[in-house]
């Protein structure tokens, strides 16, 4: 593996590869070249290439690439052989849709707790997931506090949630509360979700009427 | 306006500003030099005048932006002053985690209607918003079609229902399903919000240990 540090943008393409890898492998497809996934995707052979050459070699001239190596490789790059803990900090209707729906074992991710505020749902099983109260977080996460937690309750506890986590050691945090969370450290990594910036997004590119802009 | 072609990171960094200035606003900032946003958003000053510089000019040498008006102009951009009608299809966790606490007015847009397949939601209210039958789309939108569509049901029947929803008029898809969506015409925009992408780069920033990765 190369040390050289790698933009920002490649990474955000990585799981984009993953993604159309799975389904190509699904499909039953053994190799591609760099130029049909390009096409696929929307982008040029080249910039494959030279996204995939941060990483190493995986690629032979005249053949492409086998698409489960590939696979398997995009996705160690990405950690998701890392069997990774996580607890969801709020089971309102969105903490549910992702405790129910997400595929977090595809991630590498075993979900261990659900914690809350509100009494009537604090004590339930959601999805075969325990929710306890968040008064309870310390107590319950000190000895074997998750790797990451996922935040989908109300933005306004938030930023002191979050303190609160990784003040017991939890190292990611993955936030949907509209709200951006700095820590000050430089061992956790925080990835906020803004529903509100993809939903822009769209109305720029309605109004401004440009065609698929991923494909830029 | 200027017309040539801004790159899809610029575009990506507008609504970023948006929540910036909007909470700067909020707390009663005036104006603020490109130095110090840049500073809170962890960017450099002469990106965010080069960002700003595609689509005219706003601040003033010496002076700095007026946050009010700098806040009205990158809203514009994104048009949120458009006034656009929305429907959710899917009433399931997720799109009632939308439609209950998403702030779809302040970005302009105006939830019309919900649909969903199961017999004991269809019928319902949710947060005020009726729900049909997804049978009943055509039925519902022919005459006035909303300007986007939500898609918060399962993954299965997704292109599907974004293809009726096209031919009804629809112009924007608003996905939340988890497989891409492509719609082979240039006038409809399809924004694809996969939650995978997102866990997956703070899997491979925690994996690899960098810190911030958005301020790159």
């Amino acid at each position: 593996m190369r040390k050289a540090k790698i933009s920002h943008n490649v990474i955000l393409r990585l799981p984009r590869y993953l993604r159309y890898l799975e389904d190509l492998q699904s499909k039953g497809l053994v190799r591609i070249s760099s130029g049909e996934l390009g096409r696929l995707m929307g982008i040029t052979a080249s910039q494959i290439r030279q996204d995939l050459s941060c990483f190493g070699e995986f690629g032979q001239q005249g053949y492409g690439y086998n698409v489960e190596m590939l696979k398997k490789e995009v996705s160690e790059i990405l950690g998701t052989n890392r069997e990774r803990s996580a607890v969801v900090i709020g089971a309102g209707n969105l903490g549910r849709a992702i405790i129910g729906k997400f595929p977090f074992t595809d991630y590498g991710f075993r979900l261990t707790a659900a914690f809350d505020l509100a009494e009537h749902v604090v004590g339930q099983e959601i999805f075969g997931l325990k929710v306890h109260h968040v008064d309870a977080l310390e107590e319950a996460l000190k000895e074997t506090p998750p790797d990451i937690a996922v935040l989908t309750m109300s933005p306004n506890s938030a930023s002191s949630i979050a303190e609160r986590l990784v003040n017991l050691g939890v190292r990611g945090i993955w936030n949907f509360t509209n709200i951006d969370i700095h820590i000050e450290k430089p061992c956790v990594i925080v990835e906020n979700l803004h529903f509100s910036d993809s939903l822009l997004t769209l109305s720029y590119y309605m109004t401004r009427g440009a065609n698929d802009p991923k494909d830029e």
